[in-house]
């Protein structure tokens, strides 16, 4: 600092308080100038440790997922959250657990420890969990989970939107007999995307057949598998929505095994919009997009509002946008 | 420290030593025992960062990944390198910059600012890449990627290993005809896979016949249209190389169009061992594993050797291990 405060001939004050960010300390523009000019002559980093250490808070946001590797999702999710943290200034710790609970407690600490203002605490499937009791009082957003605390935050997809908009590509393109291929799991995704099938049929003035909604394991094998229930019937349904692409992908070997094509004797939609797949199944699949890179987002923003003594905790549901292909 | 001295009834002297885990200070077992305990039932936790500023090192490692978000391979990288992190007390500090070289440099700045003992420096596919000048003189080993300096150090997958290796799983069933999907692109795994095809046909006495390798997109849409390629022949081949798991997945496709069956009529194997496609296939898809939590793994390893003061810099090619299924 005396080296910078010499060579831009300021006080070491001046130095400091430009260096510190100290936005409304009055110091003139020329004089802020010649600092930030003298400390880009003279090489100087800021030595951002000491900066948190000084300040009592750091530029950090912890971000604890518990399955960054298992999945592509959870890297979007990421992602977002990343771009969104830079815009302001913060870096993202991340902590991948595997869903390890002591694993859990480690990430929540370290990042405690290293006085992260806030953690996204982030699962790859859509789910209710407990908050783990690591987190104490640091501020949290829960990002693609839940607590049952109506007092947290937690920013999740709109499942219920999501299957309504699913359903509703099918009824508009004329289809009365819509085949619902749900997941055997127990998971918001699975009441939420049935509630929004059941809605889009009554908003099409089209009757609930609970002998269309067949529940499969949620991958291939389940969507193949359900290629009899689907269409060995005397009212054979003439769509299908499927609770993700992967069982569209299985459904697809189903229908082409039997001589069937897609779209003109069966139309299938998925969700997910799942990487690698969606797009280059024969026909392409038509499906719904998780919106994970918005979560990875709408978490920052979250945790930022509350840390300003946002008065609005909750749930906040994100659009799941349609992905337009030629299976339907 | 008072405090914690006080009730371990010793000097604040021996309390500094233990916190800051001096491991060579002359303090008795039953000392550093009574500190321990005073402070977890004082209930302090230690300032990461006050440790780190104080030790003029932090415990942070840097990974500067590519592509978290756009490939699920990324996200194992991160996992190993994390685990292998963790295991040697380090945290990792993650960072994805989509190819954008003035994030990269934002990234590789963030991370000297908080003292990161080094970097990982990561790539989403394997490939040579200039290193970036904001390295500087940062520790630093790359992973799934390389320079052109002798002078690095670099973990990268056995490319070659990898062809000769899902070559050979086709040559030990008996195949004579074996055709190789390779990739239109210029990348280090086009190379090496060939090169490891190659010296598999000739370990098992095959000719080789350059009108068997036939390079495609690597995607779902490249297999599909080299099935006219690979069938329309009067030598037609009894087995196929697949580049990767979405050709191999674009020529199920074309193979099961035309009536024929996998593995009988073609065997198949594939490379990358990809996740929601290879296990899920009808057949399931023999393939050859990219070995990402791995590199993620020696990444770390290769970083504290270099820091160590490893004599050895250098490309570490790490194994690509088969996956076995149904195709062959």
């Amino acid at each position: 600092m005396r080296e910078v405060a010499e060579e831009a001939n300021v006080s070491i004050a001046t130095v400091s308080l430009v260096v510190n960010d100290k936005k409304n300390a009055r110091i003139g523009k020329e004089a802020r100038r010649r600092v930030n000019e003298a400390i880009e002559k003279l090489g100087y980093r800021p030595n951002a440790l000491a900066k948190s250490l000084v300040s009592g808070s750091s530029r950090f946001i912890g971000l604890v997922a518990d399955a960054i590797a298992t999945t592509p999702f959870a890297g979007q999710i990421i992602h977002g959250a990343q771009d969104e943290a830079w815009k302001h200034g913060y870096v993202l710790l991340v902590a991948n657990t595997e869903g390890d609970p002591e694993v859990t407690d480690d990430a929540i600490n370290m990042m405690v420890d290293h006085q992260a203002i806030g953690i996204l605490y982030s699962t790859w499937y859509h789910r209710e969990i407990e908050r783990p009791a690591a987190l104490g009082s640091t501020p949290t957003v829960f990002v693609n989970c839940y607590t049952n605390e109506a007092s947290e935050t937690a920013v999740v997809p709109d499942e219920e939107q999501g299957g309504y908009t699913a359903t509703s590509l099918l009824t508009r393109k004329g289809h009365q007999r819509i085949a619902f291929l749900n997941s055997t799991e127990d998971a918001p995704s699975t009441v939420g995307r049935l509630a929004g099938y059941r809605r889009a049929l009554a908003d099409a003035g089209l009757p609930f057949d609970p002998s269309l909604v067949l529940d499969v394991t949620p991958e291939q094998e389940g969507g193949y598998r359900a290629t009899t229930g689907v269409l060995d019937r005397a009212d054979r349904p003439t769509a299908v929505f499927c609770y993700n692409d992967r069982v569209a992908m299985g459904l697809y070997d189903g229908v082409k095994e039997r001589g069937l094509r897609i779209p003109n004797d069966l139309a299938v939609v998925g969700f997910d919009d799942q990487e690698v797949i969606a797009a280059h199944l024969r026909p392409t699949l038509t499906s719904v997009a998780l919106p994970q890179y918005e979560l990875g987002v709408r978490g920052v923003r979250a945790l930022l509002a509350a840390l300003d003594g946002d008065p609005h905790p909750g749930v906040q549901r994100i659009t799941c946008p349609p992905a337009l292909r030629h299976s339907i």
